[in-house]
């Protein structure tokens, strides 16, 4: 179960990677069904004029319009901890697995998930936290505005 | 307030009937920041392949990026009671009041909104009930899918 997790985080890494050549924010992630993904996203504020599209909320618009049945038997691989909006979204569609990279950077509403019975795993990757953690160093200015739009 | 309220509460449930013409469910939402609308947006679930996008996510998504300070002088006006997704969204974005037009016909986690400091208010029009219920009445199948698709 661990390498199949490692297996699935590294899509989800690739993910960011791929927002980070169109010049976005390197977060990824990658839906899996029965040892196979369903839907692959990543962070796309940049990109566009978007302000839902985070890597969670892409990659689960990316996999269509599953059953709920479909929904639960789901792992949702992100290279971060998921927000308020993502956690919401997990919580409705009823996403019983979510493994994250890391939740130094950023941490969401783990408690809220936990609560509502999701199982949280957190790998704590030290790739995960550098490949963000370079992007905000160069980019201080865009991380700290999209940081403004949602913190007190 | 309350006039303003109701005159905001028309244009959410114009939204809602541009969705029922679509072919969609007919709820619909808007933004106001300083007495002006700046977002507009009805639920597409049935227009497209989309998962994400109920009424509230895109007037949201449709505001453009805002900045935090816009965001928390907004009330957005929705038909009916946010899901968790939408609720979520709304603490993400600190979006301050939220106005609801009934939670008869679905009700979303409006403790979880209130413990963050959201204020709700809940119209409890029958307008917002009929037009919904129509749509059920009509399109039961349809209905019954989608709430398949997120129901235990």
């Amino acid at each position: 179960m661990i390498k199949k997790d490692h297996l699935y985080m590294e899509e989800a890494i690739k993910e960011a990677k791929i927002s980070l050549k169109e010049n976005g924010i390197p977060i990824g992630a990658v839906l899996v069904e029965n040892n196979k993904i369903i839907g692959k996203g990543h962070n796309k504020l940049l990109q566009g004029e978007s302000s839902i599209l985070h890597a969670e909320m892409d990659c689960i618009e990316s996999a269509g319009k599953l059953k709920g049945v479909d929904y639960k038997k789901c792992t949702l691989y992100t290279t971060l901890s998921p927000c308020e909006m993502c956690s919401g979204t997990i919580i409705l569609y009823k996403i019983p697995r979510i493994v994250m990279g890391e939740n130094e950077t950023l941490k969401g509403p783990e408690e809220y998930l936990i609560e509502n019975n999701v199982e949280l795993i957190n790998m704590d990757l030290e790739k995960c936290k550098m490949i963000l953690k370079s992007f905000i160093i160069k980019h201080p200015d865009l991380w700290n505005e999209e940081m403004e739009r949602v913190h007190d």
